[in-house]
């Protein structure tokens, strides 16, 4: 039975490395910004640009001039956005058939939902978010208040909510949509990931 | 350090049999109706009775005579659930200072909050909650149509949640209060059970 592995996470969680370890230890393809990449070369975007839009939620402006036609013709943010968002599904969907993988964030639950993924929740307490963060922050992250540094992590999470809410219609945080949530506050996720990979093993 | 595991789960979802399974491989005691006979043994009140009472919200009665002191003197509902939730409040912290164990259900992860438990809240699909009760319920459970047996489930469901929100302020299904959240729909709890163990052998 295929084993495709999609992991959602609260910013600072330590998701990443939790799908990186995972993919390790399963012997399977690990997607997390090669889709930015694609999703950039295909469409012609800056990469930059990409990354600032994915697992945001989209901005609609509404044109004050409605009805003044010359409009149709220059591109809003929202096309920006659907037209990501169309290659991201495209490339999810083509990296899924491709081989067994772990894909991060994205959607990727839902886009791979008829393949039936294993899909994983990974969240931490705010303290163990901010530890986290600060080890592997740029140096300007680094500089942030703790308070500052916490309404960061909030507004990240707020935004990967609303880009969820937006292109699925499900809440993110819901765990009927998943088929594991793990805390991994004060958690080694080195010694962890591989009994995670047992039960995956088991449970596909 | 100390394993105390406790368990919230949604009706039919395999908690009970989780919880058993996870104590066996342990080597840890299970607490689930023990509790409600301590509970009767101690309060004088029936066996039934504390069962009924047990995880389902308090009925608040307000009086209708208020200010008649005779009253006072006559025990309410309230009185009785509050003096049975003492009762497992102080049974259960008795339980988990003897010795490392399973608990299920009845705010044991709340009331256990300072000993830093391992608190899972198992859950599934509805179909898979149906099937499981359908294999081993009595047999007037059995009798009932789907549409009755899914909503006797939230029913039960909605008991638990509220009487948790009641004794403890929380909401039950929040994944923040739990360090693994597992879905159970089309798993082998039998097959799971050792590799969870192995987890759990992990992260405490």
């Amino acid at each position: 039975m295929s084993k495709i592995i999609t992991i959602n996470r609260q910013f600072g969680s330590g998701g990443r490395e939790l799908g990186k370890r995972l993919a390790a230890e399963l012997g399977i393809a690990y997607y997390d910004n090669e889709i930015i990449t694609q999703i950039a070369g295909r469409s012609g975007l800056a990469e930059e640009y990409v990354n600032s839009i994915v697992e945001r939620k989209p901005i609609v402006y509404y044109p004050i001039t409605i009805g003044r036609t010359f409009l149709a013709h220059t591109p809003q943010p929202l096309d920006f956005n659907t037209q990501i968002y169309t290659e991201q599904h495209n490339i999810i969907k083509e990296l899924a058939a491709k081989s067994d993988c772990v894909i991060i964030g994205r959607c990727a639950d839902y886009i791979l939902r008829d393949l039936k993924p294993f899909r994983i929740f990974v969240y931490a307490d705010m303290p163990s978010r901010m530890e986290r963060c600060r080890a592997k922050a740029p140096s300007d992250e680094k500089a942030l208040t703790d308070k500052q540094l916490a309404r960061y992590i909030d507004d990240i999470d707020n935004e990967r909510s609303d880009y969820y809410k937006f292109f699925t219609g499900q809440k993110w945080l819901d765990a009927e949509h998943y088929d594991l949530m793990i805390n991994t506050s004060g958690m080694s996720i080195k010694e962890f990931a591989p009994a995670l990979a047992n039960m995956i093993r088991i449970k596909k």
